[in-house]
């Protein structure tokens, strides 16, 4: 079977759109594009669809920035909910429930948006152009506040499409498109990949990569978590990006760190991947390499030192002493490598205690620790010296966590987790929360 | 990039299902699925979702068919809107029209199926099982309508799901498939394929076959359409059927014939492909053959008869005389080959008449032909003798109907057709209708 | 990367070969077909190679059967050796024995033919011409001995093209496209597919079927097995065949049984792929499938009844009483159940001396017993009634026999089956032979 | 149908080879290679011929680069034509020629090592391995001229399976994998990739790029030729390489240029594939851009320099002055960009000539004028500062040239130059050579 291109006859329709468009063009394009989109739900939208909607989402990438806002702020305006019909539907299903009233209801609620959208993504690339307009009323939201039913109907439409039943898990190595690969260095989100050479390394292979990935979206990884296969716990997230692949007496790998996972669609923000890869991911790798029997993170901590400034503020831990509590307040304690050291015990207890206690309700302050703990993974290990870049230095001192996925307690971690807030750790991490490491 | 299985990890979630359901199990398996379903929308549900989602299915998949649908009532009524919450939210909003109260609103009308079947659909085999449960739904809606707004919540995330713009056009050939192609001999509705010997002529070179599939059902078409590449405009269907592949001396094919377009999937019923499918259809072979400059179909007309029967009963067409009159009013007179031949030139204007002239509020009374002319295609010609099959005798006396897709006219018939219920007519039937051919 | 078909510029080249050969065609196909050789193998040919080769298979494949062996015929007396030349190099050679004698002899020795087909195989389906080619040559021989060195020639540059390193291992099953799958029932050799349905069982979830394929002819299995999974050594064949798929308590498989090898290209007759085949097809069961421990086949023993009508002649076994040699002489005692039930001890030892006393040389009579004795199994057990169709019946009384492929003795089976000519063999058929069972 | 990886079963053959091989590994590791070697095309072979095969492979990549050397000294002492043989079978037909002696003397004349490397490739990887055995050949002959029979019989076999007719033609672009775009940065010849951001800008919309590729070294490009459309005949390299893909303002493109050739594997020295390689896409990009109608390369004159040099010594031309002469003689000239102004129609005229009229034999001496005009091309138009790298000013002052493939000529040209030595040339570049420009 081939896949057929479209051409010859479908741009007979455009005709239609162009025939109903040619006397308003002169308006200008905005007016042009939104009567367009008034025709697409229009019944006359239904013949002409799919080259009625490539025009559309043809005119709004040829528009700037500024251009596209405007047009979605148009889009807004002309495709919103009724109020008024709204509150009428509202009065008759209240006065009198009953499946007419019910039906009279949804349809008044739903913003007429939602079908133009649906009708939008019969375009060659509609999706993708759908995940970037719903990108830009994200970045457009704190200055235009109305703009959020609009985002969040987009989210709704793309919750649908985006189904985990939809997507894909495939295998990312040497031999993907490099269309492909190129993304992964736009998007690597967590260390940085420096060019063709470095993302070859993390191809290589003692390394995994592993992505979701839509149909309608076949170049573009959703998310994708990079694996490295380790000898022990990895506790020092340079040296394992800088470990040659081939190292002499490197030990039969028994570990796979998940050391990176990066969302790539900022268009597809809230709706979460991550769980369902990770998982999909210990698996794929333990039924091709069955003498990996230990899957964990290197994790960042990145609100560790936020929360510290503060903590050092408001209630300063009983277990500091006064020169602790004066070389902690100094600005740039971190950046100094012989007062980092000075503080290591203090440091690390109190990272172990932010992990551990610190809360925003009933969840850990954390975020990437809400994330994995949420999963099932238990708090591992604590490693000083960890990821001495720039950014590691600044968010955590330097120090990382190791957070394992143990197959036989992820269902009871997860569940203590939910239902009762409890968080997993080891019990070294206990100890060095308690002091007594 | 290689798809890889799930298997190990997700097994150890399932426990997480098995741990709730142990205990209710004892009172049977629709109180377990009941159960599954509950636990599979609530929070635990997130981390589990795909091992539990495969579980209802499975479970779900093993209940016979009166099983199933009694699983299918408990949903209902499990997982439906509350009447009292929505009250309550459409007179909030309906008082104090605004943003909360809208989302409020928003979320008291949605069925919490909804949720349910977004969930269910992470099943490997998801969709494929909510498209069978719609298709039980609505073939049990006439003893329980009270099933009706599930099913049309069905409907409603299908809709969502098979947008056309997920849809992959695929030539089928004999190099597709036979899992795909065995599928054209269970779904092909229209001229009945007798064997793969059969089938496989009707993919032979002066043959073309294409459909739609959805990513998530790869090996079931949704539609397909079988085109035979003709030279003039086919008049009968059964030598179109019988044609040797290479018959000698056949000239080079000008025109291609849409002889059948199937519907697959009953659960998908009231989604329409059709119309995209033939442009698309029409657009591939055109760029593949430039030489094929006509396209039109050899179609049915499912309603002559039951519509001759009561008009004959109503108000007999002037034209008639009476002895036409007698023997169209006798019962068998389509059977009756003499008998008809007798009645040619009636029934050949009744029949242009009816295509013409008879409608169903402004719309052809036809459903073939409402499709079509919704399209953009004309009524191009009759044919006498054209399918002489028991089901052509009976539903149209053995008439067939070309509809022509000019592309040069597309647009404008399709325009008219809705604006003004017009429908396009070759001149040669309009004269036929009119008695002055 | 997509394959890109050739077309406009090539053509503008078989201008070329029409040049050359405009003015001759008046003399004939034949001989125009032998000029456009000539051009072939001259210095013309490789600027218009690919095309003047398509032109030349297209203008053979157009000939009936006996056109083409006359073009063979005519090929072979153009393009062979020149004795003369050759007899010349080989004194030189003998003479004076060196590096320029040696090249001077080779050139000499190679038959023009070979450069010949090394070229033709440059068309498009060059390769699926030059094997049927050698089809057509085997199938002569009998009546054109004259035509040996050109099959011979064929069969080594066959050898070269269709090493074992070039060969693809694929599975085949109820994905694979219809064009291979019909070719299995065409190609079956042992026991006959029954069309489509039977086809489709034979593929089903507890067998596999395996094949050999060559780039050259993506559509053409090259050899295939196929492959039962049963538990416990299955022993007639009847109703292996008949088995559903799903017969309930059917306990897990622990062996695969292969009951059907079938080479499917006449003219890559003596080019062996068998041996190869049946290990890889063993490790990929045992990867797919780890339970599955024991690897054996349900074969034929086509030329027990020959052996046994003449060892009746010349030496009747001792063991054998006189009613039991009377019976046996008697034409139609195996298509007699009960005469056969009678002769059953008799004709099962009988039958076990066969295969493992009777000699061609060294080795054994039976060809199927070479082949897998040769490929280091053992005969493990006899089976009674184990064909009972005409031709089981015909060449074996119905018996079959299990060969068995243990891991742990094929290398020391085959070793010593090459060096002494041992045939391993189970003690149970050990006794069998020695009328102890 | 998948593939399956070769593993468990095979595994247990290799013990064969470990059985004979296990005496003599005391002896090292290249008398084991040989004995291997000796095994694998013995009888023994057969059976476990995979198996061996591979371990020999194994064996040999273990080697550093004498080692391998070594290994091939031994292997060609060990599996050479035995000379005493081939005398006698040379004498045997000499005498009495026929069937018999004709097949003793093919037999003798075939190196037993033709035989090893023909069961040597049933390793994965084998046909690699022996590609890179021939290039290891071919560079160490100038100082081991006995190794030239072994590498005429390696370049004998990869001839066979390097046919035309079994290489695949593929389009590469950015949907490529990686691991073979990687190795056009290291294979190109002509004009260096600097890096994966030129490489893309070389895979833009505006070029092509196509190979062959061998389906026994899937990930290995054979041959690739580089396209640029361009509007117009582009005649500076630098230019052409620099331009960004959307230049404002470009005009539709009208020609295609060949810019680069390059063979990628030097193992393959000798067995010729840019004549097809260029037709091929020639044939492409028309199928795919109807408006592409000039096909034409921008090449180098690699050869022009140095026979400048000799001319100048040899026969001074006699349209030379004595200061062009004198300024030519200085070494150096080239580098000067103002000296080489000032004898631009002296150089541009000499270029001519040189391109027009020097020869060896009856073809032209420049190695890439050699192959374009052997494959039916035109020299169409000398360019003067079209390649300013420090290769072309070194080469040829900086001159390229046009080959024109105009469809209309190709086998005209081709044909008056193989049988005439004639060269097509354009009325421009014979007045330049005739200094009536």
């Amino acid at each position: 079977m081939a896949r057929v291109s479209v051409s010859n006859m479908l741009h007979a329709l455009v005709e239609l759109g162009r025939h109903y468009l040619d006397r308003p063009t002169s308006g200008g394009v905005l007016p042009t594009l939104v009567l367009q989109c008034r025709e697409l739900v229009s019944v006359h939208g239904e013949a002409s669809g799919t080259a009625l909607a490539s025009e559309i989402v043809g005119a709004y990438r040829a528009l700037d920035e500024d251009g596209r806002l405007e047009a979605l702020r148009r889009l807004n305006r002309e495709f919103a909910t009724d109020e008024e019909t709204l509150v009428e539907a509202a009065k008759r299903y209240a006065s009198a429930p009953g499946d007419e009233a019910y039906l009279g209801l949804a349809a008044a609620i739903e913003a007429p948006r939602q079908e133009l959208f649906r009708r939008l993504n019969m375009a060659p690339g509609g999706t993708a152009a759908i995940v970037e307009m719903r990108q830009l009323l994200l970045s457009a939201l704190r200055d235009n506040p109305d703009l959020k039913p609009f985002e969040r109907d987009l989210k709704h439409l793309l919750s649908s499409w985006f189904n985990r039943g939809f997507l894909q898990f495939e295998r990312i190595d040497w031999r993907t498109p490099a269309v492909i690969l190129e993304k992964l260095i736009d998007y690597e989100a967590v260390h940085e990949i420096a060019g063709w050479d470095d993302l070859r390394r993390r191809l290589a292979e003692d390394r995994r990569c592993f992505g979701f990935f839509h149909p309608a979206l076949p170049d573009e990884p959703l998310i994708f978590v990079e694996v490295a296969l380790t000898n022990g716990l990895a506790g020092q997230v340079q040296e394992l990006l800088a470990a040659s692949p081939d190292t002499p007496g490197a030990d039969k790998p028994d570990t796979a760190i998940f050391y990176s996972i990066s969302n790539c669609q900022e268009g597809l923000a809230g709706i979460s991947f991550g769980n369902f890869l990770i998982k999909q991911v210990a698996d794929a790798v333990q039924s091709e390499l069955p003498h990996i029997t230990r899957f964990a993170t290197l994790s960042p901590i990145p609100g560790f030192r936020r929360w510290l400034d503060e903590t050092l503020v408001k209630d300063t831990p009983d277990f500091l002493d006064d020169e602790e509590i004066e070389l902690l307040q100094r600005s740039g304690w971190r950046d100094n490598e012989v007062t980092r050291q000075q503080l290591k015990s203090a440091v690390m207890r109190l990272c172990a205690s932010y992990l551990t206690q610190a809360k925003r309700g009933s969840r850990p302050l954390d975020p990437v620790a809400r994330f994995h703990l949420g999963n099932g993974a238990r708090i591992e290990r604590l490693n000083w010296a960890a990821d001495l870049s720039d950014r590691g230095i600044e968010q955590s001192a330097g120090i990382m966590v190791n957070y394992l996925y143990d197959s036989g307690e992820i269902v009871s971690n997860h569940e203590a987790y939910v239902r009762d807030g409890e968080i997993a750790t080891s019990s070294a991490v206990v100890k060095l929360a308690a002091g007594r490491s």
